[in-house]
């Protein structure tokens, strides 16, 4: 594309007031502005700033995304600057609405798209054919991966159906107060991973006297029954050494059955995508976000099912998802783990911030609201099911709300708990996240870093910025390429072998 | 050892009224009682519970471990069971006293120990000669344990002096509240692990878009100016695999110079010895744990400095730290830290508790005190002088207490950040734990459990109880091993090559 193709702005929905610069305007210029033909700036416009396309009176409400995101506070002309000086916020926690902005996507017409997958005996559909090391505590950390390591690099070149073995060990475990939040989202993130559809075997690896009692974390009933599953001990087998060789064992004996598991064609609807963003930049909200919303939407309408998540970068903008909510009762879930999260923020000297930084208003960010709406663009337009706590099993379709953190290895270790079979990942600076036993797309927001970074990114959606394509053909192609990865593709992360290091269960509480 | 010569009694303290009955005794048995001859005993005593070997007028003190651990009810005659029923605790709140119990240890006869370390820049004085790979964020760890990856196995052999090269990954490094505890902690730790004297080299990673930037963590003034040292971040060095590629040239290139360093004899005031316990058991208070008391008391004895740990754990008994320590201030300090855990285990659901469980009950444990008395016995009976905050850095000579958890890999974390060059670990139920860059020496409370798990214990405290050897010769033999260790003979985890799992800051705080 030469530099002449360079698009001037990206309209991010049609009945939007505003578009956004992808590029410093400068006052006079004349910018072309998607199905709206020629507009002439009023006033310079720096990048990723919002810039006005037709008239707004004061008082009047002013949308991107499709969503109103504050209120004129001057009248505005087409070409104006749409910032802090001419745009308010209206107060949100008077305006809480409970589905009022419910939306049923239509099914696409034509052809219900399929991928190849593992059904397991509860019906579920694994993307990916693991043999998964559960460790009940720390201490017993070390032992896994040392029997993991067994079957690194060419040890399962036979086995052309078990995709790795996979230890997921973590630094707690024991020191907890039994029936406190930390130890029950420890148990619940084990028992989730147990569960997972991508696992076809599990070695249940303890020390002996944690608190955490290896025994205890795998509940069989909550299980696959084709899950083939061995539990030991360090202290009741008689050392490290006894224990590498019995676990080594265990696990050569399930590869034959799990290698003579076969992929089949199954229906999209199958599918659990978990979302995700970290390290975002400017851009974030403006391609990447916006485009993976596009394909949630696609798999949502197909019937399938998204998880949304990160609850302090949702704040600000909470009355946009109760507005979606199918009930009242799940607005209000997603309403008290707001409110938890203000307690939680504030006894860690924190708070969840109500206004954008001055780095997100140097980028063109009015409100919390805006800042908010760019992380919640990945979810699309989709009506909200539901509200998990962090690591609860997803059980109906849609789109899904966990509450989690937004630091990235703890949110996504708490969605894969939950279910996804897959997810898909927007960075603007670079993140190398992996999540096994679920694959992880990587999504670049621009051009810059899919080319720095190109061996570590599965997809560029710079060139929505770039002109080359519209957000609506970005997220056809995440939706392609989530068919693809799911029907057993290896993303970037999986070719480089990562995602065993940022299983990271939220440690909540007290550590004693 | 026949069967016959199996000892009744364990005697921890000369002037103590009560011995520990390491056998289930029964009424009317006449038991042998070291330097007193033979009590007749007057009810049944189970294994671990105490025995009078001395008349107790109702009111007077009952001494263990030369300690006040309560007031007799009732009058106490020779051969009687002491227990709830005629012992009870007096109010360790109204009642703490600053240095009253200050000893000083009369430096031993002889010649000086020695050991062969590696003298750093800064005059400390390594055991061990690492290579540490040490990340910011999470982010990183994938990566570098790729590159701690190819240094594993022969690749060192011709490295005859570089005993590894070592990942120190963890969880956090970002969502974290800049200035918050948690952040604090997390910092303080890996500052503490770069500057450690068993670094010879270090290679900082980060991923480039975290918090806790990879450049900020190390400040060159605090390390020995002997310490090679690399900084990079994915990001900028273009991805996983050229970061993979630039990491292993990095190391390759500090091998030969870390190679080049030798071993010395430097005097044994040149230890820091981190002392902790982990699944203990009834034998923990009254065979390994005094047993390493002796040798940290001999230690410090000889200048050299002591780390107990492990707060929860001290709880109950942290009066008589108090009456050893050095200056009211000390002792207060250790008297905030017991406030601020009060407060912390509240906020978790839980509690430190005033009362020995109904367990340590049935195992002859009266009060709380006595309890932790067995914990605190690792320290022997030095004067306490200076307590610590997590991973802060040893600075002076002697006994030091360190704010940490019980939990294990996060207590001994904080021990090896704070300078512990080597580290002694009392377990009776089997714990393998290692922590590299230190030497972690393994002492099992039992026969039994050594005979069990014989590949990953170092040495046996079990004969004070089969009656093999004192409480002072095992000690001995404890002062013996870690010089030996020190030199440079390796641990049964080092032999195993664990500890690096085992690298666990203490996470605290919110994390969003
Ligand atoms: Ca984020
Ligand atoms: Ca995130
Ligand atoms: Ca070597
Ligand atoms: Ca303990
Ligand atoms: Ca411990």
């Amino acid at each position: 594309m030469s530099a002449a193709d360079a698009i001037d702005v990206i309209r991010l929905d049609g009945g939007d007031e505003v578009v956004v610069a992808s590029r410093d305007i400068r006052l006079g210029e004349t910018v072309s502005v998607p199905g709206r033909g020629r507009v002439e700036v009023r006033s310079s416009v720096p990048r990723g700033h919002k810039l006005a396309i037709t008239p707004v009176s004061a008082g009047d409400t002013v949308s991107k995304y499709g969503v109103v995101i504050g209120v004129a506070s001057a009248d505005i002309k087409p070409g104006d600057h749409v910032h802090i000086h001419n745009l308010t916020m209206t107060d949100p926690e008077s305006d809480y609405e409970f589905g009022t902005a419910r939306r049923t996507l239509p099914v696409p017409e034509g052809r219900r798209p399929t991928f190849d997958g593992y059904r397991r005996a509860d019906g579920k559909v694994g993307t990916r054919n693991y043999i998964g090391i559960l460790t009940s505590v720390n201490c017993s950390a070390g032992t896994a991966k040392m029997i993991a390591d067994q079957f690194r690099g060419s040890a399962l070149d036979e086995y052309t159906h078990v995709d790795g073995v996979v230890a997921l060990t973590h630094g707690s475990g024991c020191g907890l107060v039994s029936g406190s939040d930390g130890a029950d989202v420890l148990t619940r993130t084990l028992r989730g991973y147990a569960a997972h559809p991508n696992m076809a075997g599990l070695l249940v690896l303890g020390l002996g006297c944690e608190m955490l009692q290896a025994d205890r974390i795998v509940d069989p009933t909550t299980l696959p029954e084709s899950t083939l599953i061995e539990t030991m001990t360090i202290q009741e087998t008689g050392g490290i050494r006894k224990t590498v060789r019995a676990g080594v064992a265990a696990i050569e004996k399930m590869l034959g059955p799990v290698n003579d598991l076969q992929r089949e064609s199954v229906d999209v609807s199958e599918l659990t995508l978990g979302l995700n963003c970290g390290g975002s930049d400017g851009y974030s909200g403006i391609t990447a976000n916006p485009a993976l919303g596009v394909a949630s939407d696609l798999l949502v309408a197909y019937g399938g099912t998204s998880i949304l998540a990160e609850t302090p970068e949702v704040f600000g903008a909470e009355q946009l998802l109760t507005r979606r909510a199918v009930s009242p009762e799940v607005g209000r879930k997603l309403l008290k783990r707001i409110e938890w999260w203000k307690e939680y923020a504030a006894a860690g000297g924190g708070s969840l911030d109500n206004n954008p930084s001055p780095g997100n208003k140097a980028g063109g960010l009015t409100t919390i609201l805006e800042k908010s709406l760019g992380a919640i663009a990945k979810s699309g337009s989709a009506e909200l099911v539901d509200v998990l706590a962090y690591a609860e099993p997803v059980t109906a379709r849609g789109l899904h709300f966990m509450d989690t953190p937004g630091y990235d290895p703890v949110s996504v270790t708490g969605i894969v708990a939950g279910g996804a079979n897959i997810v898909c990942f927007t960075t603007g600076r670079g993140s190398v996240l992996g999540c096994k036993p679920s694959p992880s797309i990587k999504l670049a927001t621009n051009s810059d870093l899919y080319a720095r970074m190109r061996e570590d990114m599965d997809l560029n959606c710079g060139g929505i910025v770039d002109g080359s394509e519209s957000v609506d053909e970005a997220g056809r192609r995440i939706f392609d390429c989530v068919l693809e990865v799911a029907s057993g593709r290896r993303t970037v992360s999986e070719e480089l072998d990562l995602g065993q290091d940022e299983f990271q269960p939220w440690q909540l509480g007290t550590v004693t």
